[in-house]
């Protein structure tokens, strides 16, 4: 196939990768220039514009930070009017629901097909192409796709027949481990309040039933001072955002992740929003006086 | 050793079932007349009050409901005095750390030893004695006891040096156990607002980073109607409590904590105290207009 790629960060690149490894003819636009030099050494085509990418291309692939981004490629950008007729737009991004339905509804007006289809994984899962993809399409579409889909990823869900529903999934998930990571951050620092060493916390509570993969992979970051930075904080302020706008939208009440959302929250409005994202613990640091 | 074992219930009667599998001489006091004739069938010796258990024993072991029972059994039922001096007095139920230190100093005014020792694993743990058990206490008196605690569980951590410490980290452990069972019901909620399949949710989120125990093991069960009980709503109406009751002592926040109580407290004053505790997911159905 001929792919039009937008977003060649630090997941797109890889995602880009393993689409020409698996055949596929790939032309890609990021504004920054390294991104485009790292695509050509892959055997990809680095275009000027979203619209110089999209030129002849049977699927454009959005893999940006936010639906403004997707909006402002598809659409000020001209890639959705670059496209062959009966092309298909996937959007890979992580978006509210209710920005998806908007955009898919756009490009269904020109006759393109827009596949809704966020990802997890990180950055591991875009280079070894083991990514979890939750898609929200008609059958038929699933099934034109389901190729170029496998060349990024292992885990493919079909989750539903309409575009949002993908997003709502990957909502759904992201709601979890905000809200995993926040309240291990709970625990030691109730701990820390009286004087219990976090680290058999950690090792007791790792193999109990109290254990998660968030537990697991963040708890013992939570106990460094400068961790290295896997996900930054400001990553869950944007994702547990798009938690509490999907049940703003659905008008459905979160109270869990509305509160684990202020910790992550003021965590960056200190200036830590750069930090690795186990520094939430910070807030509930100095919240309780045992920073 | 000569055992006085307190509290017979599900969990009380594998445990004491275990340690006279030890060669332990255990005697055995608990109101229900049936959970007497049980320790009797396993080869203990039923008592017909806490003293007369008491009577000449090295250790007693309290496996009661909350603190209140076992300052009952200690102080009005006669058993501390009955005990030998020099004898420890093991409080394995889950009680707030500041009731914990407070019979711990009670216990050391007559020479007696405390072991703060709450245990986590459940029914199925006590039965193959795979229990975890959280040990604040010395380190002499955690070597004298060791032998006993091996015979019920086999992951054993001294947590500490003082009394209230076993107990803070079995609180810490009920705080995440409680917010993740919460939030799994949480994101379910979402998921049936906007009407995705909540087998999907689980199938899709099991394997992922929002991945949890409880998720794993509740999940299944949220989406049952009337599920079987394996553990009911009031266990976390009691554990949460005794969460923020741990929290009002330290003076420490925990809004996670206390969100997730609500959700509890509620489904119990409903009448569903009794359910198991994945049907927290019926407030979260009520409160969103799914259920």
């Amino acid at each position: 196939m001929n792919i039009a790629f937008i977003g060649l960060g630090s997941m797109g690149t890889p995602m880009a990768r393993n689409l020409i490894a698996a055949g596929h003819a790939v032309a890609g636009y990021d504004p920054n220039p390294k991104a485009l030099a790292v695509l050509s050494e892959n055997g990809g085509k680095p275009a000027a514009t979203p619209a110089a990418a999209g030129q002849g291309a049977d699927v454009a692939i959005l893999m940006v930070v936010n639906a403004v981004q997707a909006e402002q490629a598809l659409f000020d950008g001209g890639l959705l009017a670059a496209l062959e007729p009966g092309a298909m737009v996937v959007l890979m991004a992580t978006c509210p629901p209710g920005a998806v339905k908007t955009i898919a509804e756009h490009v269904g007006q020109t006759g393109r097909n827009f596949v809704d289809a966020p990802v997890s994984g990180g950055v591991a899962g875009a280079e070894a192409a083991t990514l979890s993809i939750m898609v929200g399409v008609g059958d038929a579409v699933f099934e034109r796709i389901s190729p170029v889909l496998r060349a990024m990823g292992d885990k493919i869900f079909h989750v539903g027949q309409e575009a949002g529903q993908g997003a709502t999934v990957k909502v759904v998930n992201q709601l979890l481990c905000g809200v995993h990571i926040a309240v291990a951050a709970e625990g030691f620092a109730l701990a820390n309040k009286v004087g219990i060493d976090p680290n058999v916390i950690l090792e007791i509570l790792g193999g109990s039933a109290a254990s998660s993969w968030m537990l697991k992979d963040r708890g013992p970051r939570m106990l460094q001072d400068e961790p290295p930075v896997t996900s930054a904080v400001d990553i869950f302020v944007k994702d547990l955002g798009l938690v509490l706008e999907a049940g703003r939208e659905a008008k459905a009440a979160l109270p869990l992740a509305a509160a684990a959302y202020q910790m992550f929250l003021a965590t960056s409005g200190r200036g830590d929003g750069k930090a690795d994202d186990s520094q939430v613990i910070r807030s509930y640091s100095l919240l309780n006086g045992t920073g």
